[in-house]
């Protein structure tokens, strides 16, 4: 199993999450490209470390949008949405040689990601991206939308993720954000939700009920309190489960 | 002898010269990377249409300002225009692949030009980011300066460039920008100046003296008034005196 | 009756529209206000000459979108969006004051205007920021809308305006710009449908009816090929026809 | 003794410094304008909050540069520095006539700090701004510098401030910040030094001589690891010392 969680979110002078604990837990970076967060001092740093510790890069695509970062819907039309994935795929690439690396998936973050999952021209933009730039390159997404349906169309290899600390509904999808259930906030919880996952593939919804969630890699969000030692617990619930924690990529 | 000139300088809605044209007069196009202009789909369009004509794209990286053009100076340190040089590389490589061909040189702009050429830990941040991302990317600048001499120390190629727009002073420098004879604006004494530039490797400067300009490259400015007719004028006569016109890269 | 057209919408080295020659011919000025376009020297320079020429300034406010000029939707929230246009209005207020006067109404620009018209928390941020700032600045908008209604209904002054370059459905409302016949393009009709709005309130809709259209303020564009021109024929034919030009505000 | 320190300098999910803990313990806050740190919503809410508290609000204005947080120096012309100081001004402002203040005076932020300090056109364009949109305003900033020079010339109201987490060279200015001295960690050191400022207007320089620091209020840094206690402990020895705290303005 594999374990990913946002990094590089800080821009400037500002801070955001614990890049350096973080890196020592998963498997595999998103990292922020400069879109809605990062900068190019924070991607080399962040590229430098990864490849230290053998965690795969992925480009953490967002829209333009700094004030924002990335939360907000924008109505990107294709080719200006695109184009922007490529410039952000290049520039982190461009990090990940220095240390004789590559980034080695695609994963949209914030409102691109949800854009991604149910508006066809920008999960055909997001799509018509990687296809140009690398065709090897792998989306992370959430399965069954229609970013892994068009990226598996046009031969691009998906990655499913699953939401440790998000709870599902019996249908196998998230509780949307702006409910009260939507968050699963109590780190064992979360860790006992994580092995279930790396181990069977399941997920316990929010009705009690028991859904398949098969997932390649589980998303560990690193911006909440608390989120490095939630990434502990699980990192060592899975390790104790006898779960291989290794990079998909 | 290689004519470049400054390209994609637009920026969303906004447009600055007309890359079309120049296109089809140039060998060698100087692409802004998004940070002081240019944006995912100039530069995506730009390069597309510098691969169908055979033009050499180069990476005209400059500082992070929108509102300034790049014209600032700004007192970057070291670190921070090392990563923002190797992030606009990457970007504008990215869509260099598009099309099978590659960044093929660097060439700061603006305020980062004239400060490459004086400042120590400027000019050495440009050479760390072609050194860490392609050591055999070559350099356009001018001759003599830090720039110039930092590069040809780590071991980087540095191509020499003149600009037949521009008067000299007798010691084989620019008459600086704000000077009332900086500029040369008749075209006509622009394309002869070109002419002696690519056939004799000398310019006459200010005070008549025939001074060495041992030039690659000329550098033909795209956004002043006439720049399109004044750059037909200077492939017309280069070509009536025989020059072959070819990307140095 | 009124004339407004967009002003101020270069940003650094880029211009757009010819601004010293609409402000000859219109009596309103939307400005930009700096978010999707505009910076603090145009909007110096634009509030400046209005004063000079008796020209009203009103505050073109706009999504935080330099790349997308203000045209791509953005999901802001209700306190984001309200706070926004408030620091616009009050930027643009300080270039007034310079020149004593005021800013003295409000006009949305590119999505929001659109956005406004049909989206409440939109609507209702633009009426909470002008209630908050000014209770007194009239907002400049298309009748009917869920702006107009929200800004009545806030007690605030609301000021319909037509389109003389844009064509209508029979229910008054315009054809969508991506539609054929979005626009008119040829000058002569413009001015013509100008008259009319201006004589007779109503307009000639698609189908050849004539259609109520209760208007204060006329726009036109002022970054479409032959801008100028077009208002120099709307203007003197609104003066043929006896019509008085003066700001609404 | 007024106490001012730096607030509202996060930008849009980012935050730096805490604000509330601040507004409790000073009497003027310095807020920045969205240039180099801070965004509308952010702005907001430290006016509310500051009106409800009694703090006077001054507007930190800094260079347009996010991504340097304003702490690089940039080669502004004079026209463009008056106008994006205008516009900043102008922006606050607007926050606080919602809770009927107004910016009470214009503080410098970082690079723009140091350049007014010694650069004419610079320290000239801020007395330009001020002078233009509110001939009241008063100019915080250090004594003996060229922006104290220029705005008294202009019949600007200067008020000095001193640091007192800031060690002093023994000609009553700043060892720079670059040096290892530079800073004062210990708060109680730091309580101490400003009761002195406060009650003799003096300080020990860094070889023991005691300076005169005839100063009106004392800069607290809001950043720095530990600022709240500091400020805490600096505001509880003023009180203990007999001082009353009440913004200058």
């Amino acid at each position: 199993m594999d374990l990913n969680a946002d990094l590089g979110e800080g821009f400037g002078s500002w801070r955001l999450g614990d890049d350096e604990a973080l890196l020592g837990l998963i498997s595999s970076a998103n990292v922020a490209c400069g879109f809605h967060a990062g900068d190019a001092a924070t991607m080399h740093r962040v590229c430098a470390a990864a490849a230290e510790r053998g965690v795969a890069v992925g480009a953490q695509v967002g829209y333009r949008d700094l004030a924002g970062f990335g939360r907000r819907h924008i109505a990107y039309d294709f080719a200006e949405l695109r184009d922007e994935t490529i410039y952000q795929l290049g520039a982190l690439d461009a990090f990940c040689r220095l240390y004789r690396t590559r980034v080695r998936y695609l994963k949209p973050h914030g409102a691109l990601y949800h854009a991604a999952a149910c508006d066809e021209a920008q999960a055909a933009a997001l799509v018509a991206a990687i296809s140009g730039y690398d065709h090897e390159l792998p989306v992370l997404c959430q399965p069954g939308t229609v970013l892994a349906q068009l990226a598996a169309g046009a031969g691009l290899q998906v990655v499913a993720e699953g939401f440790a600390d998000r709870n599902y509904l019996p249908n196998g999808t998230l509780v949307p954000r702006g409910a009260p259930d939507a968050l699963v906030t109590d780190p064992d919880q979360v860790a006992v939700r994580a092995v279930r996952m790396a181990v069977s593939r399941t997920v316990v919804a929010v009705d009690g009920s028991v859904v398949p969630c098969p997932v390649e890699s589980i998303c560990l969000h690193g911006d909440t309190p608390g989120a490095v030692r939630c990434a502990e617990l699980v990192r060592a619930a899975l390790v104790d489960a006898g779960v291989t924690l290794t990079p998909f990529a």
